[in-house]
């Protein structure tokens, strides 16, 4: 079926309204976030646009949105809408992609974010629309606490970040929850350390039931689930106090974040690889890092 | 011609002899790093043995040394003599390994170095002998300046580095230096920065002249190479003092570090995921690193 141009309009929109309305909510924590235990003014994303391409030809692009702030110490919350051809080698590895003659198009949001306090999990949540000669939906969302107290499939956090995602799954299907946290557990697995990075939650790609209307509404329901649980997260723990050595923790397990997307995710090694936007891309790397 | 079990003691007696002579020199620095540059006192190095394999077959080991200093933010001198049958799918990709009935042996010494003071250069160095049907040797060593005003073909540290090594190589052969010098830049490159990991120094692999005991000789005289070269840098660099912007200068450059190591390095991705000495493999990622 081929998917209309009223289709693309509208989940790119919902894209970029899902990055304004998480902006102003973690803005609005960072004016929550108060001394002493938070230092210096409350942050505020800084914005970029950028365009893909030489700007020859209309090939799409993004908008960057970068915050370093007394709460957020990094959090990058990225819009895109990209289009073009992909390259006859790359063709082979996307549904559809061939039968287009390549050419493609695609629009998304990707957040990471990285606190400046221990206890709070840092967190990943991205949703995207792809079109060749098919057309699906894609993304998910994850948490990745700190502090070995906190990395058990029982912790507070990790039971309602996961209670939020199954309930936008079962509003859609009750086979979709448990299918995709496997998923997610499967994919954000450090083999080298048979380790997983983090508490998981939820991965989907190439979801296509036949409804369109009904997978858009469901990739919709994953953002506002996203959208209402992390901020409530944030608020619960924002003002528990930590100790230099849980902040020692912290910046070595943020070591283990960035071995997870140097080393496996598809996402940035394949963009890093052909040519992406690095400063988008590698805005997902934590700010602060140990390895000891 | 193959490989006699005395040339295999010698290489691996060398590389450990090299092991500890560097160790040796570097503690030395450590005790040369007064304050109030240097805070608290003077590094030694830990060492720790670790054995290759689950001990049920001998599979050789190493022999692992890390300094966390005051001058040595850290580093790893690592020593390694390994034996055993490379997997199928790997032989493919060795020399004289499907001949040999995957069979191998390797003996090497591997070190890198991130210091505290962002005016001296990180440095990597590797030399190894490869046994398998066939034999060879390989190695090279290669200057990293952290900071940009450094990172200049002409900056002194970087000229007196590759003198060093264009001595080590044109006793033996005056072809090797132009050719393993850029062999060295090919290879410690940054694909999606389209920059360079450093200034450069030599790399050289699969190196067998037919002469084993000049190929010796040459792995040996880079190592002495290195091994007289760096301290005198350290030493030259080592009095001048240093600001904040320039400590987050290098570890902003640190960062580049670590993504050619887990984005391009052989060594590292493919350690990491066949099943490496993940302790060895990851002591050569920087303490203390930003992406800010």
């Amino acid at each position: 079926m081929t998917v209309k141009n009223s289709q693309k309009e509208r989940a790119a929109d919902w894209f970029q309204k899902l990055q304004s309305d998480i902006i102003a909510r973690f803005e609005s924590l960072e004016q929550m976030a108060e001394p002493p235990l938070y230092r210096g003014a409350a942050g505020t994303f800084e914005r970029k646009d950028w365009v893909r391409g030489d700007g020859s030809e209309d090939l799409g692009g993004g908008k960057m949105a970068i915050m370093r702030g007394r709460l957020f110490e990094k959090v990058g919350v990225h819009f895109s809408e990209v289009k073009g051809t992909f390259s006859e080698a790359f063709q082979a590895q996307i549904p559809g992609a061939a039968e287009s003659g390549g050419t493609f198009w695609a629009s998304g949001i990707s957040l990471i974010a990285h606190m400046w306090n221990p206890h709070i999990p840092a967190v990943h949540m991205n949703t995207r629309m792809l079109v060749t000669s098919e057309s699906w939906f894609g993304g998910g969302a994850d948490l990745t606490p700190l502090l070995d107290c906190d990395r058990q499939p029982d912790a507070p956090d990790t039971v309602d970040f996961h209670a939020a995602m199954k309930s936008a799954c079962d509003a859609h299907d009750p086979t979709f929850y448990p299918t995709f946290k496997d998923r997610c557990d499967t994919y954000f697995h450090l083999a080298h350390r048979n380790e997983p990075r983090g508490t998981g939650g939820i991965f989907y790609d190439r979801h296509n039931t036949g409804d369109w209307e009904n997978d858009f509404a469901f990739t919709q329901d994953v953002g506002r689930a996203f959208a209402n649980i992390y901020p409530e997260l944030v608020k619960w723990r924002m003002n528990n106090g930590w100790n230099e050595s849980q902040r020692d923790e912290q910046l070595i397990r943020r070591g283990r974040y960035v071995e997870f997307n140097l080393l496996y995710d598809r996402g940035t090694t394949f963009g890093l690889k052909t040519g992406g936007n690095i400063e988008s891309i590698l805005s997902s790397m934590p700010p602060l890092v140990k390895w000891p």
